[in-house]
């Protein structure tokens, strides 16, 4: 389908603009310029245009997109077309909120297993879920059919896991361990670290008025 | 100090490089290859180069970089040689575990109060935090000192909360609200959506086997 790889950053961007076409659906839009999407995502009409054409023709010059059907390429495009069970590793407390956390579900994103390796925690309830044993890991990965693991631990467990996990089957990771982890070809971790996202910010006060 | 504006993924890539040149620090390293550091940070020597390029000029070639003035200038340049003192809007579950996330001490960030509209939580303590009520959000924000605030509530009110927090004077957010907030010149705004990046999966599980 592909005949390059695109940058995370560009797919970030059309899971936005999917987002604004559906608020743009439920308002009862039916076509759309590259200009007001570029506006409500905070971006050029120019991005929107280049970020789209990696992936085809869409909307007619003068026209603008039609919102349906964008939306419905888009969705292929992000591999939203179908749900993924979602199995998270830790149950702390971001662990916990991210059991709450309603957009997962509504994009398709299924937790399904929380496990850990705190003897205090394995049986407890969260909702419908129940904290399973990590010794149990491998099993569980294949009995529970996961597509995706959200690791939510300290950085020192975080490799040996992910290790055992690649052994499981697993091939798609989101990583909030500070840490960078070694996976082997084929197999996709994406990081996410919330202090480097406060860096950005100290980074925009400490240039502002230099540029 | 600059005179082009720098990408948000540049800023975040060197927010890495400086983890892992810290990490180098730690284990006695003086001296850094690009290579190594970019093996480090799963990119490319070229990228690291370029990175650092837009910020003068480090490292003599055929000796690589001196891995303590490194640091020290991206710790500069990220804005890391003070600290900040951050507000949480929202007394939800993803702020309880925001408020035990040891990194953003460690980095500088302060989480120095918390505000919620619900009267059953405020006046909870959350240890050394008591929940502020958000009607004073104003008071607080000056008496605070706010330098950053965080945004861990539902969509709905997100706006409205943004425009008192940018009336109070408050000029740098980062966003946990699934929506994109509109805010004056001067004002930096950071989305973070957990969604977006376990799309950032399902688009790679999607397209695997593809280019």
């Amino acid at each position: 389908m592909l005949t390059r790889k695109i940058a995370d950053s560009t797919v970030r961007r059309l899971a936005i603009y999917l987002r604004f076409l559906e608020e743009f659906e439920r308002q009862g839009a039916d076509t759309l310029s590259s200009e007001a999407l570029a506006a409500r995502a905070g971006t050029t009409s120019a991005q929107v245009r280049k970020d789209l054409s990696f992936f085809g023709s869409f909307g007619k010059r003068g026209l603008g997109y039609d919102v349906h059907a964008l939306a419905r390429q888009l969705r292929n495009i992000l591999g939203l077309t179908r749900r993924y069970r979602v199995l998270l590793v830790g149950a702390g407390r971001l662990a916990g909120a991210l059991t709450q956390y309603a957009e997962f579900g509504a994009r398709g994103f299924d937790i399904v297993v929380v496990v850990d390796k705190d003897p205090a925690k394995i049986g407890m309830r969260w909702a419908e879920l129940v904290i399973a044993d990590v010794t149990d890991l491998e099993n569980i990965v294949k009995r529970a059919r996961i597509d995706i693991a959200i690791l939510v631990t300290p950085a020192a467990p975080a490799q040996a896991l992910v290790d055992r996990l690649v052994a499981a089957g697993v091939t798609a990771m989101l990583n909030f361990a500070p840490v960078q982890l070694h996976v082997p070809a084929g197999v996709d971790v994406k990081n996410v670290n919330l202090a480097v996202e406060l860096e950005t910010l100290s980074y925009a006060i400490q240039h502002r008025g230099s540029s």
